[in-house]
Formats: structure tokens, sequence, C-alpha cells
């Protein structure tokens, strides 16, 4: 049976500063709890739930029945899915592939959720992330990933640092930048995507040597970072005559 | 002074039922306000807010000032943005330009207020979605729209009547559809997108004259609508050779 201090510590869980402590997160749902069997079963460790969930556990990992009531105790969603499970944090890689994403102070976590989701749709494996950017860990972000925090890396640094040693374009979405359709662009290099309100950081902007756009055609001040990130992410991958 | 029927009137306008009685919505803060004035100024009627906006109101709008507390009681966000508006239902119009959007089923009124922004952005005027399609003047619609809502005509119907007579090519988002790079598309027709779980009703396939898809390049089990819309729409409109 679950405890009152397994309870207590879930909760703790869905706060960032005793995530960073325990090093562990939760995910919630069937959905998400197949994508962590799927693509990593290491840093799965125990699954709260009211119904079993139909995927094989792994054999480490314990599955504890608890009522609906703990349930919502234990869970940040309103309406919750079934279960909560505990992972731990995902090793962390410090090395690149050839093109990747850089994310300058994202703050809302459905947008970074889906910019994870999106990039797992289109085969950037890794992510770098300005330390004001939103806590992968957040459950919000988590839920919205979709599944794809298990497979994509995200590191958070400084960005000055990493774009000083690059040799690579950084490509940065800036509403006076190159229209995208035009430019001649290779799938190598960092696509960088700034602050919803504010985008790329003044002090950021020097590093940038290639300004892309996606032109208007029709009206509205701007398109989400999420909508652009997807827009760019197509056309990076898309083949170009 | 704001009197308690007005508080009960506009609460009542955050559900559909009431908004269809008096054909009448809400708008809450600066920005959405400033969309209306701009592109539907008949629209807006009366504006509550702690605030007085920094745009010029038409002359018709009268501006009621009100407390923090009032604005919490009739607003429907969480943080409550200075101002709530009442606004009538935008006029509605039935023929439709060359290109445009069929909605089926989208029940996310996140997911369809940016749909809404993606084809103002995108220039497509006009969209048709399912009965089933979640009220397009629902707060978090119209929120999510960025004041889209104000620049796209959208019309609830039958989609089957509307497919039925039209000779134009149907696009419809499928998972075993054309590769959306190198199918040959053109502006012109009809794209459809169905709902987040279930995709298109299988009693509307048979009208898709056209299905298309993203490719995946990398994982993930599927894109979000709106994701994948901004991709098409982006298609639809970027230059090809």
């Amino acid at each position: 049976m679950i405890s009152k201090e397994q309870i207590k510590y879930i909760r703790s869980l869905h706060r960032k500063k005793f995530r960073d402590v325990n090093q562990q997160f939760i995910i919630e749902g069937p959905k998400m709890i197949a994508e962590a069997i799927l693509y990593a079963p290491g840093s799965l460790i125990q699954v709260f739930g009211t119904e079993a969930i139909q995927e094989k556990l792994p054999e480490h990992v314990v599955f504890e029945e608890i009522d609906n009531k703990t349930l919502g105790q234990i869970s940040t969603l309103k309406h919750p899915q079934k279960q909560v499970a505990i992972c731990s944090y995902l090793p962390s890689k410090t090395t690149r592939s050839e093109f990747y994403i850089a994310l300058d102070t994202i703050q809302d976590p459905g947008n970074l959720g889906t910019i994870l989701r999106l990039a797992s749709w289109f085969g950037v494996h890794d992510i770098i992330a300005s330390k004001e950017t939103v806590d992968c860990y957040n459950p919000k972000v988590v839920q919205a990933s979709m599944g794809a925090i298990f497979n994509v890396n995200i590191e958070y640094l400084d960005l000055k640092e990493a774009f000083e040693t690059t040799e690579s374009p950084v490509y940065g979405a800036i509403l006076e930048g190159e229209n995208i359709y035009q430019k001649d662009i290779q799938r190598k290099g960092i696509l960088v995507m700034g602050n919803e309100g504010n985008g790329i950081s003044d002090d950021l902007l020097s590093y940038i040597t290639d300004p892309i756009t996606i032109p208007k055609f029709g009206k509205g001040e701007s398109l989400n970072v999420a909508m652009a990130t997807s827009i760019f992410l197509s056309e990076f991958s898309r083949p170009r005559l």
C-alpha cells in the first residue's frame, strides 16, 4: 500500500526544487508510461495506478495499486489519467548532432513540450536551452512532449558559450530575417528560437549568422514560437530543389 | 458603475448557451481589444477595465471602470488582463475563397484558436467546421486566436454537404496519405483536418480526393493537429518549383 510519506514525496516532485534534489520526475497516464518503456525503460522506477498498465513493465519496476482519491492527490492533472509514475532524470549527453535547436528563454511549458515533440518527429536529437528556459521535467512540459522527453536530449547551458565555439551556421528566427522559403539552407548548424514575447535576446543576436523568417501571407502580428518551429523544422527537413 | 446584473450577464457569456441566446461573446486584455478595434470595430460593444485601454475606442463603445475584484469575477482567466469586453457575434459569410480549411470535430479550444491564428497568418480567409467542433466564441478559443477570430470567417455546418457540392480537390490529412513535400499541390480546394484523437471521420473519408501526410524523419506517434496544420499551410503557401 502507498504510504503517506510516498504521497508526500510524489507531490514534492511537482516542484523543480525537489525534482533537482532527488533527480527524479513524474509522468502520467498509459501513453507516457508506454513511451518510457519504449525509449527509456531504465528511467522508470515505480508506477502507481488505479489500473495496471497494458504494456509489460520492466522487471525492476514496481506497480502499486491506488484508489482514485490517492490518484487525485499525486496527479498534477485536472483529469488524472489512471497512473502516475516516478522516473529518474534522463542521462544527459554533451555531444550534439550536426543540426540542433537552441532555445532562448522559452517560458511556456506547453511550448517547450510541443517543441520537444516536433524535434522528435523531425529527427532532431539535441536541444540546448538557456538557463532561463522552463524546466524540461516540469509536468506540463513532460505531458505536452507526448513522450518526446525520452528521445530528445535537452541540455541547459549558457547559449553564448555554445555559439562562441561553433563553426556551423547559426540560424535565428527573427522577424526581419531572410524569407525561409527563398533562403539556401542546409540541415547543419543551430536553429535558434527566442522567447515568446521578446524573441532572441539582444546579447545573442550578434552570434546569429543567418537570420530567417516565415513570410506573412495574410494578417496577424506573429506566429507562436511552437508554430514557427514546426515550419522551420519542416523547411530544414524537406527535400529542396 | 457596473451593476450586479451586468456582472451576472458577463459571467453568463462564459457559457455557449447564453452566448448563443444573446449573440454576444467576451474578449480579454488590451491586445485582443486592439485587434477588435482594428478588424471588427462594429462588433465591440462595451469595455470593462481596471485601466482604460491605450487605443482609442470607437465612439459607440462605452468604457466602464471596475476594480480588480470585479475583474476577477467577470474574467475567465487565472490572471485577468486588465479588461474584459463584450462583443457581438461576427457577421458570417457563406461565400468562400478558392482555398479554405475544413475542421472535422476539433475539440481542444487551444487547437482551434491556434488554427485560426495560422489561417490568418497564411491568408486563409475561410474555415468551415463540423457542428461537433468546439465553439469559436469559447473564451479559450478567442484568446488563443490572438485576434484572428476577427479576421477569419468560420462557419459551422454539415461537412458532407459542403464536400458533396465542391468540384475542387479535397485534401485530407491522413497518416497514410501522400508525402506533402512530393505531391503536386495547388492553393485551391479544401484542406480537411480531423479530430485530435481519431482523425477524419470514416463517413467523410470517401470525399477526400487527395490524402496527404507529413513524413516522419524521427520518432513520435503523431503531430498535434495545430502543428500539422501549420506545416500544411506553409506548404500550400510557399512557392514551389
